[in-house]
């Protein structure tokens, strides 16, 4: 017997398979344990079907084998509809036999309490140790309408077997990914394949997504998740998905207090921070749906595969409403309905004298009558404007049995030639919409849910043209400090780190402050340090702008006379002096260690913006100052960086090059790094640099030496 | 001849007529002039028709008439479908035969330059001079399906004719108006008004509203404007409909900088300044729609007649995704998926012993196999929980023509003799749909447009609970300024309209000074008022902190010679004495008067906050306290004022009032008035009340004694 392997290529027989057992199929096909071989028969499987019943001759008319073992031949996939007792010896039958995988649908394992899920985890021991993969339990299967493999025992297939095309489904949720390949049929999407992960106690979302991108003939993924496994094989999928230019529509549920109650209640996996799987599933490119019908929108925007250069969209209408409504959305979706450039407008003008020849262009309803006039819109829009996309709302003119076909030609012969992204926005009969999609052009019924597909191919354009940047080598890890770092200790970490800070001295004696004091130049900030005086300020702990050298060494004496006067029995570790920091603005740079993802870098203004409008952005650490660049803009920082309220424009480099030399610490520190808080990290006038004013770096609670950091040592 | 009303008796003769004249009916009834007189006698329009048409004997198998005037009777309402060139004598004619309305469908008007807007006029002075309305011109005119009356020349009538039921229509775009009717009907619900309104030369969407609300069939209006002609106009109908319980599902387009240049290029409508028609339609009870989707699936929403008490939400799925997906968008649309009850944990742990009896309840795909557990686990929702509305989530379920009848019985049996609000979220067959509505039943495919839509209830149950508050009378107006304001004056105006403010001497003497000192307490802060003084702090022109009687002489004598230095032919007012203001919530209180709708008053937090994050209120004034109270938690200023970072919590009872005071003083001088900017407007501790510190009112650059004031003065 071979092991198979169980990487790739044991996934591909199992959602390629040549053959296929059946352990427990039914002669009932109706039944959830007949239902997966009578969708394989009525697909025409053309590979070997295997139905495994001991207790007839025949199932649904093929011949039964009593049991696995029985079966002539190694099937690559098995799928095992048994009860959840059963489950075990049916998985153990398959590894004997030596398949690449099975499908487990039972349920009533992890999801359903404590001997569930010792009953789960001896089914993944039985298979770890043959090697064969495991794609459940409590799953729904999956299918490649490709080869007509329907392993799945989905309601919705009752209402007809989907066709091939440029879709793939990835889904956690049974019922939900059959539910997504059902609404994308409905919209007239192919779906090649549609795979369900269930438990995952061995294969998961994210393992399937890496395959499944991989497959030259799909062109877009729809991934739905209550929460992901392993954060770092997730960002590996969205990795390879990006580099192969295959944009993954992702919905990820769990969001909300009851939601997450939830997840946990019914399934294993965890829920995360909402926030940081926002943000990395962003930083990797896969573009968040709001909801099903969101995600379908999109994944159809994306089924034509034009990724627009830019999101300058020209707009043209029967009804001035449309027009408006088309120029909103454009705008609630950051596009940019940009003016009608002057030549179009000479040209615009001659087709309609009393249109005014704008951005958005009203043919008005005059359509109906003069369907030319759209046609003569069209190629105006088409030959004299650099618009990348073009969007057209026709209300309801397609309904109209007369003007329809008149519509078509005009639509057809004005962009003719075009190499836009077209879509046209109307009411009208499916066979009207088929007609216009095999013509090329993107078919919405409602502007609103168009724009925002827009948006999302506009998205998936600049994640495809961004190169993944060369990632800087990470520092050398850092020992794991023995206990919480003081202030001192925390800045010279970060200062090795490669982040600005202030110069300063811990000066121990009055001499040695006016020194450094000296060499550092006037004026400066003093402050007592110790680690049994948390409030300085309140005994008059610092003293700020102290202009000279005399100052200094009087400031010496005061502060450690001020020290022994507050709290007599206090180590003194000495007087810090530094420059007094200039202005600038204060923003708030931290990480934070997710459970799913690692290591992650925040960013946002600082003091009450933090707390009041949470307006912050994460990324996943490491990345580069490209990266980091594009944190800036998506906090409200963004504007007072550049200069709000006639400040000088801050220095935005020095606080992009900071967040990438934050995230390589924090990735090479990840091992004993709990959480990073700098605060404020101040941003000074352009040219000037940054400064990391105060840092807080607490390691994680873990005893030192821990697995994580012996492997570490032995590496 | 009598003159018909100009008011509602006009309206309701116009959309509710007892006969009809077609101005210019074709026989052909594909064309725009014959496609009313075709759906009126498809619909079986039972009151008089009479298609006027000099050179016909009939048209469309009617008897014709050669002109108006040779009407036997006289025609509630005239339908004019002639040329523009031709529509001011069939207005006149109309108006001479004594109709009480024309619709004009013609185009050619103000839409299309100057020519037109003339040609307009006249139509309008012809019609107000015999008391006659107009609908339009370049609208679509409307329709009554309750007496077949379609006077509407819309192409998706051509797809069947709709049924009466509980929803109207009005709009400005015709080819929009007729598409969101289009769009209800699909949707099964039966529209028995759809009026548009063209370029309202006369009538407007608002009127029309007013008279729409006050149809008894009539139990939700969908509005679609472009631009609203008489912001007043609307608030009056706009509270009707609140007073009448009747829901307003409005979309207002032109909200982007395209959107707003198409609207004023194709209609004469102002599109007006977004965030303020935002805040007007929700402060008198409008929901805005974001898109047409949603304005439909709100309308359907409220055809149901249930306004739940509270956002309370029970949740129960087939799938633990479709449960998360339905706690995730409760919570994203401010509904509460509040924990499940005690007893009903126990009674749902009895149904499933595996399941987690939480809200949401996960019945699981078992529901297949065995409905009743559906029916148990709505038994238990509906008698142990006190969820103002259950929503279900049944994916494609409904789809199994097995298990779809199963299904209905569970939910019909478990639901029996309930009176929530419920929701039910599912793919499905239209029939199958049917019949859940017909049950009582909201049915959605996706559990987002759903929760949406349960929201947008919700706030129509809080509008229609919210008796208006009785207004507080306005104070008396102050005559006009001779021109801007010095902040003293400013003060005094605000302090007498009864906003809180510091008490201040403005002292000529070193004693006056001192004894306002004495009479304050210390410290005080000390100020150069001078009208050629802009910048005071530049030349140290500010004491602050002044501590006692000598200082405050001194002072005196110090800020007047800096007067005298710094600007030496300057003007002194004095020198202003206040005491120091103690620590609050700084915030920026202001008034802006819109164009349509009149002063508006603004609210947020001060300082960089409003440059920086716009995060801001408005309320058309005149309001109460209650009004004023729902502003605040509208900002984010909220948490600050709650007592964020420790702080106590902040008097927001004094703020409320100021709010009310100042809507009261803007609306009692908005003839005057251009702006007010209180800036800040600190906010003290809880009990200790607020500030308005610093304030800048502007006069409207209108001559002193224009129009309105004259007006004003007379009445």
């Amino acid at each position: 017997m071979t092991v198979p392997a169980r990487g790739a290529e044991a996934l591909t027989r199992m959602f390629q398979p040549r053959s296929v057992a059946i352990v427990g199929a039914s002669d009932d096909p109706a039944r959830i344990s007949g239902r997966a071989l009578r969708f394989l028969r009525e697909a025409g499987f053309a590979g070997g079907l295997y139905p495994v019943n001991p207790r007839r001759e025949t199932v649904q008319g093929l011949r039964a084998y009593p049991s696995v073992a029985d079966i002539p031949e190694v099937p690559d996939v098995g799928l095992i509809a048994v009860p959840a007792a059963m489950a075990l010896d049916a998985v153990r039958d398959c590894a004997a036999k030596g398949m690449a995988g099975v499908y487990v649908f039972s349920s009533g394992f992890s999801e359903a309490g404590v001997e569930g899920a010792k009953a789960q985890a001896e089914i993944l021991r039985v298979a770890r140790e043959a090697g064969m993969r495991v794609l459940g339990p409590n799953c729904l299967g999956a299918f490649n309408s490709e080869i007509g493999f329907f392993g799945m025992f989905a309601t919705s297939l009752d209402r007809g077997l989907p066709s091939p095309g440029p879709v793939a489904v990835v889904s956690q949720s049974g019922a939900h990914g059959q539910h997504i390949a059902y609404m994308a049929r409905q919209r007239g999407l192919g779906v090649t394949y549609c795979i369900t992960t269930g438990n995952e106690m061995d294969v998961d979302a994210a393992e399937v997504l890496d395959w499944v991108v991989r497959q030259p003939d799909v062109k877009v993924v729809m991934v739905y998740a209550e929460g992901v496994r392993d954060g770092a094989r997730l960002v590996s999928a969205l990795k390879t998905a990006r580099a192969l230019k295959k944009p993954v529509v992702f919905m990820k549920v769990g969001s909300s207090a009851a939601g997450a109650r939830a997840v946990s209640s019914h399934t294993s996996a965890l829920a995360g921070a909402d926030a940081i799987h926002d943000a990395v599933l962003r930083q990797y490119g896969a573009w968040r749906a709001v909801s099903t019908q969101d995600q379908v929108d999109i994944a159809y925007a994306c089924a034509w595969g034009i990724y627009p250069a830019s999101g300058r969209v020209g707009l043209v209408s029967v009804s001035g409403g449309g027009g408006v409504q088309m120029a909103d959305f454009a705008e609630r979706f950051g596009l940019d309905a940009a003016p009608m450039p002057e030549g179009a407008r000479a040209k615009l003008r001659e087709i309609m004298p009393h249109a005014a020849p704008e951005n958005p262009f009203d043919v008005t309803g005059q359509i109906v009558n003069d369907a030319s006039l759209m046609e003569r819109a069209l190629r105006v829009l088409c030959t004299d404007t650099d618009y990348d996309v073009l969007a057209g709302y026709f209300t309801t003119v397609a309904l109209d049995r007369g003007a329809t076909g008149r519509l078509r030609d005009a639509i057809l012969k004005g962009t003719e030639g075009h190499d836009r992204l077209i879509v046209l926005c109307m009411l009208a009969d499916p066979e009207t919409v088929r007609a216009y999609e095999e013509a090329g052009f993107l078919v919405y019924e409602d502007p609103y849910r168009a724009m925002a597909a827009v948006a999302a191919l506009r998205f998936f354009a600049e994640s495809f043209a961004r190169a993944e940047e060369a990632a800087a080598p990470l520092p050398p890890a850092c020992a794991r400090p023995g206990g919480p770092l003081d202030e001192v200790a925390a800045r010279r970490l970060l200062a090795e780190a490669g982040l600005p800070v202030l110069p300063e001295t811990l000066a121990a004696s009055a001499d040695e402050a006016a020194a450094a004091a000296d060499a550092m130049g006037y004026p400066v900030a003093m402050k007592i340090v110790s680690p049994d005086i948390a409030h300085k300020t309140e005994i008059g702990g610092v003293l700020l702008n102290v202009a000279d050298r005399a100052a200094v060494r009087a400031g010496f004496d005061t502060l450690t006379s001020r020290a022994r006067d507050a709290a007599p029995g206090a180590r003194l570790s000495g007087i810090l002096v530094t420059p007094m920091a200039r202005k600038g603005v204060e923003t708030i740079v931290g990480v934070t260690v997710d459970p799913t993802f690692g290591p992650v870098v925040m960013f946002g203004l600082g003091g009450v913006f933090v707390e009041v409008f949470r307006d912050v952005c994460f990324r996943a650490a490491p990345f580069g100052v490209e990266e980091a660049r594009a944190m800036i803009p998506e906090t409200k920082a963004a504007s007072l960086l550049a200069g709000a309220r006639g400040a000088p424009a801050a220095d935005v480099e020095a606080l992009a090059h900071a967040l990438a030399a934050v995230s390589r610490f924090a990735a090479a520190n990840a091992h004993w790094l709990d959480s990073i808080d700098i605060n404020p990290f101040l941003v000074l006038p352009a040219g000037e640099g940054a400064l990391a004013l105060d840092a807080v770096i607490v390691p994680s609670p873990d005893a030192p030496g821990d697995a994580a950091d012996e492997e570490r040592k032995a590496s």
